[in-house]
């Protein structure tokens, strides 16, 4: 059944694109009732060269800013909050809701970009709801690889709604806070119109097991260490950071950070409580040189294998403050995550040139535990709300197709699970849940200090001239509107140009043969015929084909 | 103890790098003899942009051709002998000792490059050994991922060397040619000064499986298939096509296969008996459209989700021949390997858009095996070989470090296991093994149709474009040899230019500002001054730091 009045609609619109990890953006709208819940950056793909960050696109919202009740946040991962100082101020910064400890990281981040005098930040209650236009939110608590992240059931004028993002069950988490599990088993009794969750684990057997578990290990390898320990993890993983200063404690360690991101986020969480290390546990960076290996765990930053980490430049023997000894035991506390496995395998290799003994997850399994939720966690997940329609977010195709065998495993209908394609959202009426193409979304990109100005041309042009270079050739005109019969050529990233004098007289011949007796006024022609015939012609000659660029000037 | 006379020793020399997984090319070099064993190509990092292959450096060798006897190849992958192509010529046409089977491939890969003719190819004898100037080859017969791979038991001046190339044990392999290890270890007890061996798989525990295991996934997958079946796999995989050929025959269908590099691979290996298939057991592709697709089994190229394959067209509807339908079925029998990690699932993800049920090692591991062997098999042959040296090859400093702790374990002392760094080699001695820095190495880029004319200079260049563009500013002079106050800007793949009009004016004053009243013949100067000025301007209003490429016509 449709509903019959086009208006009583609840839309649900993923504006950073379904199927997708990162950029998370879901818009809720209802009549004029908008809310966004998380704002966070995407990474540019491989071939999307000199990209910084990709971000969600808010077309859709341009002509609705006055509808927008606010903006509200599950946790503090860059994918789901650090899109804010790039949107805030085309969506006339509308009220921002976090939990505690996101607060402390949005006000960090919007004062790097100016504009934490005009955001709207509001810490929402963990322990009642609160409502945006139509919209009730319950925050429950979940579990995840970063403290304080929560999950939301809403109430909608057409009925409830669960927003899972990213979560995991760790009945043993190391700041103690469980998953609000009898919570939202009473809200979810009212009943649930449609579950977004979480499928980035759909494809792992089990449960995901408690981040505690992590402890045995950094125990055991601190104990053992003979002198230098260095942990490397995610900078926001601010659980494992805690673990790392527990067993360094243990041991009779002090830790030091290094790393910017490292050093704010663990300062925010400290000033928060929500990481338990006095200034006595530890050693400024400036002083750690006089302070004896043995009794020091250096928490760093370049998990990921970033050539321009504080860990990387360690491994290259050119950080200023530290040097690596041959000694040393490097534990890298973290799963590479695609598109870093070659970087991560390569500083390894590094590391163990330079003697230290390296812990990576290739080697030994006990380094690291998922943030997300296993086929178990998410089938406890779906048992407790069991609603009438499911839609996986957070996951690609094939994590969204995975979670939806499983569910049907579980006895839900599959036709009930609803796996978005991008531009897709989900209509919910009082009779009905369909899942629909609602928007036409773009890449947003974020380049330099610009935003979205780098469109397809720029980027093809940057991959042309990164696989095979550019080759411009300048033609002059004389002041009869006649085009000269002289030709400059000069290029960059094809051929070394000292060592092909031949194949340059050889260009040059060909252009001036294009330009012979044609006028200034015939150049559109005339370039064609230029970029055709050389670009033929490097062809043949190298099997390459670098931009070629002809130029008038006067 | 040192050898007394420098030319009483052998050199083991690796070109393509020590601590390399590819690029296998290892020099055995002892008085005026000099044999070659492997000649492989490496493939670019991903900063290396728009190369396509990388080779051995062979400059070692330039003044010592003469002293080549030969060039020994293992095995049929692409690390091993691709390269011979790019460097048979420079080293003279020495003669090529190979397998059957590679024999069969390196003819088809000099025939493309028109070097057939004038290269000397060989069969070894696999009962027997042969003899290259002073050193005497016995092949023995190994395992791997490509059937008629073999190691050499190298009898030496100074003593008998084990080189083992990639390998693993299976003792159920697909073409029932198990490894020698009774040849080996009878010759073995000859004594062996030192064992070079693969390594890369000294972080798995346990035995790498059997080939043969593969076969019951096949069988599975292709009976409970509804309709149509792709299989993809690495295409000089011929067991395992040979196992999914199998599958097939069981099941009442026919084969196709499609990609280039799988129709010639199991052309050659057909043609020489390597691949069991009648050719009533294949379709031509041709003729695929007009098959019911419940009696074919498709052997596709494209399993590392190479954008260009056969695999990728057919899951963006873009392939001529045949079209994707709802309930396929498509089986990964390959483990991405490092670099591919993303479009691998990126094609996954588009396959099950399309509707197919896509089988891959995330979700299932019984899809594929290692051609590798792990710690067991590693350990049979330090076990059967027990050396006075080891040297892993075929690994990253992390494998070779893995391989040492492992035979330490086994109670071999750590100081006997040289992990050789990057133009290291050994020195053996009558009485000594040494390893010693021996070779400076460049990396030698194939690139289109020339073969190192890409250089550090070409790669920066690209690595500048393809991040942040170009920025061209052209100058002209005048009759009375000034520079003339009027300058043309163009750009590429920096900012879109239609929207910059301001950013451009600004940068045309400021170039202006740098050669008002300069005389042509400063022109040096002049170019520093408007390189400078040019980037700091434009990095301080957009935050990116193109290329700035100031040029001076007539």
């Amino acid at each position: 059944m449709e509903a019959q009045n086009n208006t009583s609609q609840l839309k649900i619109i993923p504006l950073g694109g379904s199927g997708m990890v990162n950029k998370n953006l879901f818009v809720y709208e209802y009549e004029e009732h908008i809310v966004i819940v998380d704002c966070g950056i995407g990474f540019p793909e491989s071939e999307q060269l000199g990209i910084d960050v990709v971000i969600p696109d808010i077309s859709y919202l341009k002509d609705k800013l006055k509808h927008i009740r606010g903006i509200v946040i599950t946790h503090g991962h860059e994918d789901h909050y650090g899109a804010l100082p790039y949107v805030l101020e085309d969506l006339d910064f509308p009220p921002v809701y976090t939990s505690k400890l996101v607060n402390g990281f949005a006000q960090v981040k919007l004062k790097e970009h100016g504009l934490l005098k005009r955001a709207r930040l509001h810490i929402f209650p963990t322990d009642d709801s609160f409502s945006l236009g139509c919209f009730n939110f319950t925050p429950y608590r979940v579990n995840h690889s970063i403290p304080d992240a929560f999950g939301f059931f809403i109430k909608t004028p057409v009925g409830n709604i669960v927003h899972a993002s990213d979560f995991k069950f760790d009945w043993t988490p190391v700041d103690g806070k469980k998953f609000e599990i009898g919570k939202l088993a009473r809200l979810a009794q009212e009943g649930t119109r449609c579950l977004l969750t979480d499928c980035l684990g759909a494809n792992s057997e089990g449960y995901t097991r408690s981040e505690l578990f992590i402890q045995d290990t950094f125990e055991e390898e601190i104990e053992n260490a003979p002198r230098q320990v260095f942990i490397t993890t995610v900078s926001s993983n601010i659980s494992r950071i805690q673990q790392a200063v527990n067993a360094s404690r243990k041991f009779g360690r002090k830790v030091a950070f290094m790393g910017m991101s490292i050093l704010q986020n663990t300062e925010v969480a400290r000033n928060l409580g929500y990481l338990d290390i006095s200034s006595k546990d530890i050693v400024p960076i400036e002083k750690i040189h006089s302070y004896p290996d043995e009794k020091l765990t250096v928490l760093i930053a370049g998990s990921y294998g970033q050539s321009s980490s504080s860990l990387a430049r360690v491994a290259s023997d050119s950080h200023t403050l530290i040097k690596l000894k041959p000694s040393a035991v490097v534990i890298f506390s973290a799963d590479p995550i695609p598109g870093v496995y070659d970087q991560v395998g390569a500083l390894i290799d590094k590391l163990v040139e330079r003697g230290a003994r390296v812990a990576y997850s290739e080697i030994q399994e006990n380094l690291h535990v998922s943030g997300h939720g296993s086929q178990g966690d998410l089938s406890i997940l779906a048992g407790i709300v069991r609603p009438d329609y499911f839609v996986p977010i957070g996951g690609s195709p094939r994590h969204q197709r995975a979670y939806a065998q499983l569910v049907e495993r579980m006895g839900f209908a599959r036709g009930n699970v609803l796996e978005l394609r991008d531009g897709e959202g989900i209509i919910i009426s009082p009779n009905s849940v369909e899942q629909k193409k609602m928007v036409s979304l773009t890449d947003v990109f974020v380049d330099g200090s610009s935003v979205g100005d780098v469109g397809k041309v720029v980027l093809h042009d940057r991959q042309v001239m990164a696989e095979e270079g550019i080759f411009i050739v300048i033609i002059k005109k004389d002041a009869r509107g006649m085009l000269r019969d002289s030709v400059d050529v000069i290029s960059r990233g094809f051929v070394y140009m000292a060592i092909s004098d031949k194949l340059v007289g050889n260009a040059k011949d060909i252009a001036k043969q294009a330009i012979r007796n044609k006028k200034a006024s015939d150049w559109n022609h005339v370039r064609g015929q230029i970029e055709k015939q050389l670009s033929g012609f490097l062809y043949r000659k190298t099997k390459r084909n670098p931009m070629v660029l002809p130029v008038l000037v006067d």
